[in-house]
């Protein structure tokens, strides 16, 4: 199965389109730092610009000069494999009759496969391995005789799985979430401009008004400067993604019309009621479990220290270290603060724990510089199954709660005690909200996956 | 109409294709310096690579080294406009059910735009301008129930143009040349490899002996080690492009079968019987017309100087000079020995005059330096029409001689006389070959060009 | 006055002692972005890779492989001005008769201007305008007839201000700090081998062991495996930098025998009591002011919050906003969670206030978002006087504090209320030791500023 | 011993001064790949910007525009070994007293190790391995009292060996030739500014007029406007490099106030007097030999062919061969036309031989192709004695001829017959100068080489 955790930005009407776009997916970086691309239109021809890298270094101030036009998306995608190319950049752009289809897709469709057999015995090739792909060919098929609109909802109607969707045709920007709402989008207003953005934390870059998120199964397109809404398919029992707010998207967003940053604190002060104990302060690993550490210090009144520093240099490629060099990799990140740490019985407050393997390197750092006890407390519950609908955990490797019980996760990782959050202290933390989808924990998959989806990519 | 001048390699059989197609394409730079790009076929998957700029900077050892298996397929193509990009370098790889199928193509297809039309109409999305996607579109429609030759032959019957082409479908190797024979490609042996070449000289560099060129209509297919031939289509009347021999190949190549230089210093000699003249002294302007002045110099019994210098670190970009040093571009290039020209009647020897400026300006220097007298032969007839099957003439200005009288070109450029070889004297110096296409001296186009040729590019 | 921020890293007697300083600098990074240098000595030969930019930038594993050798000093010095150059890149490595002299300093001399004039009208001429280049001319001059230690040890005396300095000269690896002790240098054991590192944070990330900071006007010789110590100067009265302490330290280092994490917290414990006040939480702007934060909130018994989101991929250039998108590189670096911030009463703890206009435009932002009141303590006193010693605050402009009230700084800024921490809060927080150089508050400079000094760049 | 070729360029009087010296390098590119380098005086402040590489590579248009100022002078530098380095591109740029004091050299001096020996024993460290840090060493040294001039001349009195060298003082150019004159160094006019430049290619580019050349032990200085001249040191018996002419120059450039192509024509002509045999006909290795060869077929009256060509892609680095492709740097730049080879009696032209294993490997694929004889003839006597005075014979390995006879040379080669251009031969070639340094064919050194020269290479 091929996973995509992306980001997507969009912008209408604005003289300046690339440029915002830009920014808004610096914003969106740490939703996806293996490609990034932006096209635009600008009342006659469509302009592209694609590449392997960071934000700032697929674009120079030149690529984006040329990207003209009021009418731009972009897109940055997440490296899961190594088997990443730029054939797999997005937005993808195909030419058909008179229109310029360019679009941007964050999520992961679970019936790919069968449709790209329904396709290729209908004499279609394929270009590339993505699920854009199969969707502009259904599109392809379905705007014979029809809208673009209907087309659209028609194709939209043949697949099925996670996703949120932003496309430029010609003059149209239209963007839409599945009918689950899996992966977020929300609507914006800059000016007279009209903006989309995974996360809100791109509207604030560009200090653009919020305005709500897009529902499921809604489809919003702009055209002429006009806004019109209708909804593609009836809404399915919601089931956003939990883990964006646990874990992926940033403290600073709303996402699915809600404050990121107070759902992970009230996770840790749920977790502080669910599993208290005594120690001298709480700590998190920076930067994941910040927020819910806080939260568990505030609750349980003890007190919240930084004793682990994050270096902000790495990120760089930097040379290999000698073989001797052993947890180098985690060691260069982070480094304890050694008079914090001695005689010290310390809490821990994690996010997620996917392998444990760095986590157990960090904790016999810990150890090693004379802590009396380390507790763990996990903001979420463990994981114990795969995700089809965009959240790559393989990319991290095995998950360890899905073959190991907690008290042998404690032991792997050197804890004195280890507990996470309950999934009804999950709930609980995010009782907004009627659903999500849990399925990581709970393994209530809202969509059954399809066939040769979670076993085979489509590679080549 | 999109013109490209490129440059074919494959081989088959050989346990480091990858690196043996990077040294073919090498040889043939000078067919194609805009881009460059390899796929391999390992017995399992398909690997590739393609990148804008010349060989050795699209491909590193790294890249190389991850282009696994024994056949390859390689090609460099020419820029010819601005619109130039990664998504147009070849070649052009799509997966079709169990198939990966590459392709490289040299020449230029006059149906294409009726083609696309078609093919849209059936629900065809396109994503590039090359004529390669509609020839992939077609094979795709015909493979169901045919052979892979089969679909070929008959996707083959349906364009219209000039094409040789190399193609790389999982473990077939298929080579072949449209039924005019437009574009060269020639067959050679390397060991107990089969090796394909626009040009021989790419064969000489990996010391891979020449078999014969492939022949008009003929489609060869390499598997299991084994190779089979068949003609895919009638041969037409064969119409070789004779500038090939005149300018676009390389001295030390054969093409067509017959070898470059000696045509080249043929047109020479059958231009000084044309047009003699008494002088002090015979000289090309580097490059280009090399071979032709040491025939015109043999054949008139004059001396052969050098007396313009090339300048061979340019090709590098350079710096803008300032606003006040003009024709700064043509001087940095070449540079007259001032000390030969002074009061000497020179004859120079040309292989073609296109737009005639940059002539011109050096022509000025001549005088400049003293030159008494300057006459010009030019080794070809005036080009007059343009050419639909691949050669650009348009990338360099409008054809001179299109507009104005052989005198008045004379003049423009500032010469004491001016004669071109005569369409006669030409076909006398080719005299091995039936036929060529000499379309843009005489404007007998073997194929009428289709609508929308030669008037727009497929451009988005 | 050229002011020079840097970071130090030396190793005797480690196989690959290139290796181990180029991660000695990784970890020193925050002391010096502009340039980064290695030299080595392998028995026979001096070995030397220097380059402008970040330490994984200038160094490939193909440099690291030619600095052969066990023996080795590095760099990482502090862009301060647009002036910056490969040139003054550090160490400096110079010839003079057999020896190979490399030097790297951190620090600033005051009697520069005065020490170049002398030499000069010795004949001796500069090819750079660091510091380096008089002390080893000076050294240079002793030599003859003294031994290196002697003659290092007179050229020491000549010289005002400053200086820890690592020198490696063929097989000797010297360290040592000026007599006031104005800047960090710290001895530490990896093994067999010894090594030297401005802060400890590089001891760390090598799991060297720390055995104590080098003493004022001690001279550390290592020579065929041996270490010896001598005092090259009476130790004055003590006066390490404070803003070491303060702000430039990394807060996991020990420097001056003192761990930077407790200094700080004590920092914003002493504040919390001079300056307490009633609101919703404490908050940093990060990452400075993160340790004196948790410091305020523990002691007033405040919640503490990360409300305000540092952007992790900033850093890395990005192309110019719009001219209407002001404030935008302090927005792009930090962004409030807007739904922490309406209706609030918060407390800002900052490490330092130098010009404060980014602090004025992220605290009208928070107005913006609804806080109710903002007040801001500083867990320093107000830096008033420019550092003659090698902390630029120039670089930041104009000092705020250098011609304001605080009233007045109150206002521009945006706050409700401002209190600093005073001299004597300052004091008590760093009570271990009975002197620092508090200059910048206090303008009690411990040595008088030469000529020129403060004044003139000495810049060509 | 350092060996250095290189490339001086200097103007005065130009308001775009830098980019003028950025094209008159671009011309001079031949004589120096390593590196480059221009420093520039704008009244008040000097300018530099140096690097490794072509000077395509080492100055972007960003680099030019901080180049201020109306006078420059420039250098290109020859890699001769590995330890090329940054530290020793030149012009070399020191800081004396109010002096900014920037030198760029062309030869090599004989007594460097002398003079830097009694240097340091006066105290002074070097920085470089560098000639040109010696003299200005000893300018500064001189400088106590004197004007610049009387200062320079009292320091050029006490170096020896080949000096030309260009110096920009401030607001002073300086160009001057040692007393032997080893190396061209020529004086220009363009517009009311003054050029200088090894070899007239550089004003032909720029369009500037020559002059004359420089003579021997003349300086001329350029200050407020005017160009005054004196003799700092009687010239010796004239010593030119007769090597320049037969090889290292460009064809088109004057040197030595003499044209090089007829020199070379010239030599070629008697070349064919001293030693003609019958064959089909006369051709060059491109490019060197090409003038020689014409002179030799013209004068034997035997037609002239460039049977071998060169490929005008090769000088960018390209990917490795595999083990088993033998010869292939050789094969890759020279293509035998195997037409024009096959039955031919043919007569090679070279300019000269040094090791003689690029000739030998071409000369038997020669013999692959047919070829019935292979005579060669070489434009100088044989290369015997190493140079001491600018060109590295070394860098191409041992000298053949100093070790082998002539007939042995010729078995190595795989030649039918050798001949070489007698000493009274190339005297003749070049009669319009009373003498020329030949050392390295006769052993006459103008001047004794010092100690250690020749020997060992000062390097660090």
């Amino acid at each position: 199965m091929k996973k995509e955790s992306c980001g997507l930005f969009g912008i209408y009407g604005h003289k300046d389109a690339a440029r915002m776009t830009y920014f808004g997916l610096y914003a969106l970086q740490h939703r996806g730092q293996e490609s990034a691309g932006i096209v635009t239109f600008d009342g006659q021809k469509t302009f592209e610009h694609k590449g392997m890298g960071l934000v700032p270094d697929v674009f120079q101030e030149n690529d984006l000069k040329k990207l003209l036009g009021h009418i731009a998306i972009g897109h940055v995608r997440y490296s899961t494999t190594g088997a990443s190319q730029l054939r797999n950049a997005q937005p993808f752009l195909v030419h058909f009759k008179d229109l310029q289809i360019a679009i941007g897709h964050n999520g992961n469709l679970i019936n790919t496969w069968e449709l790209r057999q329904e396709l290729e015995n209908e004499g279609i090739i394929f270009q590339t391995t993505m699920d854009s792909e199969v969707i502009v060919h259904l599109l392809a098929k379905y705007l014979n005789g029809n809208s673009l609109e209907n087309a659209l909802a028609k194709a939209l109607n043949k697949i099925k799985g996670a996703y949120s969707l932003l496309l430029l045709v010609n003059n149209k920007l239209i963007a839409l979430r599945d009918p689950f709402g899996f992966r977020p989008l929300s609507i914006g207003k800059m000016g007279s401009s009209y903006v989309f953005a995974s996360e809100t934390c791109a509207f604030d870059l560009l200090e653009a008004e919020y305005i709500r998120c897009i529902r499921p199964g809604e489809m919003i397109v702009i055209e002429n400067d006009r806004m019109s809404s209708f909804q593609f398919a009836e809404p399915e029992k919601p089931a956003p993604c939990v883990f964006e707010l646990i874990y992926f998207a940033r403290p600073d967003s709303i996402i699915f019309d809600k404050p990121v940053y107070l759902a992970r604190k009230k996770m840790g002060e749920i977790l502080a009621q669910e599993s208290p104990i005594e120690a001298d302060f709480v700590m998190p690993f920076p930067d994941s479990g910040v927020y819910a550490a806080i939260g568990y210090a505030q609750e349980s009144k003890l007190p919240f220290e930084m004793a682990m520093i994050r270096n902000h240099y790495v990120g760089r490629t930097f040379i290999q270290p000698s073989q001797d060099m052993r947890d180098f990799g985690v060691r260069v990140k982070l480094n304890p603060v050694a008079s914090m740490i001695k005689n010290k019985k310390i809490i821990i407050v994690e996010d997620s724990i996917v392998r444990g393997t760095t986590i157990r390197t960090r904790v016999k750092k810990l150890r090693e510089l004379g802590a009396r006890e380390i507790h763990m407390r996990v903001s979420c519950p463990p994981i114990r199954y795969p995700c089809f609908f965009g959240i790559d955990f393989s990319s991290k490797g095995e998950l360890i709660a899905s073959s190991q019980r907690i008290d042998e996760i404690a032991r792997f990782i050197g804890l004195d005690s280890l507990h996470y959050l309950t999934i009804e202290g999950l709930k609980k933390s995010i009782e907004w909200q009627d659903n999500f989808c849990m399925a990581c924990f709970n393994e209530e998959y809202p969509l059954k996956p399809g066939q040769k989806c979670g076993k085979f990519c489509i590679e080549w």
